[in-house]
C-alpha cells in the first residue's frame, strides 16, 4: 500500500493528530519502507505482520446476512474476527441465523471467528464477576447500544492476546471497501511511532441516490458539524483555528489495545467523537494525567482517506439527528470544554431542535479488567461461540 | 485468496469450461496451495508472481477522470497498466487530461503505465508497417470500437514481454472491486494447468437503482440471453443440455498471451462472447485445428464469481440492444453454428426488433505480428506515452 504523508500534524500536549492521508495505491510491491518526499510505501509483509496481531470487531444488529457475509469474506484470514451481535432473538432467532452463516463460512474459509450476543445472560454474569458492571442496566442486563458491543469486543481482543483492534460496520455493501479499511489499519499502525495509536477512516465519497442516479457527496452533514466543533475544542487551547479533525464520527477505526484499554467511552453514537475528546482530556496536558507512559510515548491519531466510496444502508433522518445530538453533547460534557464553546454547542443543538444530553454516563476504561478471566467465564457459561481452528 | 473448486467442468474437444467458482476469501494467508474437498487456497506470493508477468489493459472512452484514477489506483503496482484511449480530442483534449492524471499518479505511485490513443496516426502507420492492417478502415485510420483498443493493448502487452493480459473497464466506481478482479486473474492463472487459459469474471450482483433505493439483481438480461445461446451451441455438439457458460458478455476477463495471440476477434460488443465461440471453433475438435500445441495442452476457461457487486455507469437501452445484437450475431455467424440454432437466433433477434449483422468482419489473430517492432515504431512515431520507471 502507498499512502500520502500527512501534510500537517496538530500537536496538543502529548497528542499528535495527523491531517488526512490519501491512499495512493491499494496494493503495491516493495520490501522495506520507502519514504519519499510525499508518499510512503508500506510493504505487504509488514501489513500482514500487523494483521496477525489484530482482531476485527463487527457489531451486528439485524443487518442482512448476505451483507454481513460479504464483510466477513473481505477480512484477511490472519485477523481474528469478533462478531458482537445485538440482533433480535424472538421466534426468528437472528443470532442463530448469523451463527449458521458464520459456521458455513468458517467450514470453507478455515479461519477463526468468535461470535457473542450482547444480551446473553452469561455475558452480564461474567461482567459482574470480573468487576466491570458499568455496561449493565438496573436489571443487570447489558444495555443496548453499539458502544457496549464494541467494548465487549475489545475485551475479547485483549483476552485473545491481540495487540490491535479494528472496527468494521456490518452494513457495508462493498467487500472491497472493507478489505481496504483493514489494509489501512495495518499500514497506519506500521507507520506509527507510538504503541498508543488510533487510525480513523475518512471516506473518499459517500454516494447517495439523487433523482434516480448516483451522486458522490464528499461529506455527511453530521460529520461536518461534529468535526467543526472538535476543531473548535482544539483551537480553544492552542489559540489557532484548525481543520485537522476530519473523522469525528468515523465508525471505521482501529486502536492499539494499549490505547483502547485506557480510554473512557460514551454510549451510543457519542463513542467515536468522544474517543478524540477523551484522548485530548487524558493526554492533552490540560489536566493531570492518569498514565505516564502514553504521555512520554505520545498518542498518535491517523486519518486515512480511502479509495473506495462508502455504500451503506441508509438509516433515515432520526438516525442522523441522534448522531448529531450524541456527538455534540459529548463535546459539551467534557471537562475541558470551555464555557464559550458550551454556549455555542447549545445554540447549535437548539437550531436543530435538539436537547443536549448533559447527564450521559461515561463508561470507564477496562484497563483493570482481567480479560482472560472474562473469556474463561464466557466459555464456562456457554456465552461465546468459537468457530475455526485456533483459539 | 480462497476459491471454491468448480463443481462441474464441461469438456468440448480440447476445451475445458469450468463452472462458476465463488470467491470464499478475498485475501488469505497460507503458503503452498492447499486443495481441500471443495476449496482451494492460493498463496499471496503466487498471485504476485503472476502479477509481475501481467499487463492490465484499460480501454478508455470519455469516462470521468476521477473514476479512471480510482481504477488505476486499485491495480497492484507489479502489473504494467496499458491505457488505450479513444476519448474525444477536440478543443478540450480529453486524452491530454487523461495523460496529465496518469503522470501525476505515476509521480506519486512510482509504477509503470503506458498510454496510447487509438486514433493516433502513428498507430495506424505502425499497423501498416508490421503487416496487420485489419484494424484500419478505408481511410487507413484505426476503427472506433473497444475491440480494436483491446487488440492494440494485447500487442503492447506482448511487446512488453508479459505472459498474461487482463482487461478492466474504466467505468467502475469501486476500486476495491477492480482490485478483486486482478487478484482473481492471478489466482485462476495459478490454478490453470495449461498455458492456454482464460479467466472470466462473473459479478456477484449488479446493483440497480429502483424507486430510490438499491436493488441487487443477479443477472443482466443481455447476459442471460447470450449465455443461453452459447450453452445451446455447446449442447448442439455434446447432445447434453448445459448451463455451464455464465460469463458470455464478461468485459472483465484475462488471458494468457499464448491464447490471446492465436484467437480471432469480432468487433464491438461481439468480442467477449465471440472469444468463447472462437475457442470452440478452433479447439473444439469439430474442424481441423490450425495449432497443434493448444490441442495437446488443452484450453481452459475459468469463470469466477466476485465478492464485490459491480457498480458502473448506466449506458441506457440502446447500449443493451447493441450488445445483444452483436453477441447473438456473432454466435449465428460461426461456422460451427448448426442451421437449427441459426433459426432460433434469428427469431430471438426479430422478437427484439433487431436485424442480425451477418456480414461482420472477423479480425484475424495477431500471432504473426512482430510486437516488438510494433512498439519500436510507436516509440519512433511518438505515438506511445510511457510513464514510470521501467519499460
Amino acid at each position: 500500500m502507498k499512502l500520502e504523508l500527512p501534510r500537517h500534524t496538530e500537536r496538543f500536549g502529548s497528542v499528535r493528530i495527523h491531517d488526512i492521508q490519501r491512499v495512493v495505491l491499494l496494493d503495491s510491491a516493495g520490501e522495506g519502507i520507502e519514504v519519499e518526499a510525499s508518499v510512503c510505501s508500506i510493504p505487504r509483509s509488514k501489513i500482514q505482520e500487523i494483521e496477525r496481531k489484530m482482531a476485527i470487531i463487527i457489531p451486528v444488529k439485524d443487518e442482512r446476512l448476505k451483507v454481513i457475509e460479504g464483510v466477513i469474506s473481505a477480512i484477511p484470514s490472519e485477523c481474528l474476527i469478533i462478531v458482537v451481535s445485538n440482533s433480535k432473538r424472538g421466534k426468528v432467532d437472528r443470532f442463530k441465523m448469523e451463527r449458521d452463516m458464520i459456521e458455513q463460512h468458517v467450514h470453507y474459509a478455515r479461519r477463526a471467528i468468535w461470535a457473542i450476543h450482547q444480551k446473553d445472560h452469561g455475558v452480564s454474569k461474567a461482567f459482574k464477576e470480573v468487576g466491570y458492571p458499568e455496561l449493565l442496566d438496573d436489571n443487570g442486563v447489558i444495555r443496548d447500544g453499539k458502544a457496549e458491543g464494541m467494548i465487549i469486543g475489545m475485551l475479547l481482543a485483549k483476552a485473545a492476546g491481540k495487540e490491535y483492534v479494528g472496527f468494521i460496520d456490518a452494513d457495508n455493501y462493498i467487500p472491497g471497501a472493507v478489505h481496504e479499511y483493514v489494509k489501512i489499519y495495518g499500514a497506519a499502525f506500521h507507520l506509527s511511532q507510538s504503541p498508543y495509536a488510533m487510525v480513523r477512516i475518512s471516506w473518499a465519497y459517500k454516494p447517495k441516490i439523487l433523482e434516480g442516479s448516483l451522486y458522490f457527496s464528499k461529506w455527511g452533514r453530521v460529520s461536518a458539524v461534529t468535526n467543526r466543533y472538535l476543531n473548535k475544542l482544539i483551537a480553544s487551547f492552542t489559540g489557532f483555528e484548525t481543520e485537522v479533525v476530519k473523522t469525528g464520527n468515523s465508525g471505521e477505526h482501529a486502536m492499539t489495545i494499549r490505547l483502547a484499554e485506557i480510554l473512557d467511552y460514551k454510549p451510543r453514537f457519542a463513542i467515536e467523537p468522544y474517543e478524540i475528546v477523551n484522548i485530548l482530556e487524558q493526554f492533552g496536558g490540560i489536566v493531570e494525567p492518569k498514565y505516564d507512559e502514553p504521555m512520554e510515548a505520545g498518542v498518535e491519531i491517523f486519518q486515512i482517506e480511502t479509495r473506495n466510496p462508502h455504500f451503506h444502508e441508509e438509516k433515515g433522518d432520526q438516525h442522523l439527528k441522534d448522531m448529531l445530538c450524541d456527538a455534540l453533547s459529548a463535546i459539551m460534557s467534557s471537562s475541558i470544554c470551555p464555557e464559550s464553546l458550551k454556549k455555542e454547542l447549545q445554540i447549535e443543538l437548539l437550531k436543530e431542535g435538539l436537547q443536549p444530553r448533559d447527564n450521559d454516563r461515561t463508561i470507564p476504561s477496562f484497563a483493570h479488567v482481567d480479560a482472560k478471566l472474562f473469556l474463561d467465564l464466557l466459555v464456562e457459561y456457554n456465552a461465546i461461540h468459537m468457530f475455526g481452528y485456533k483459539r
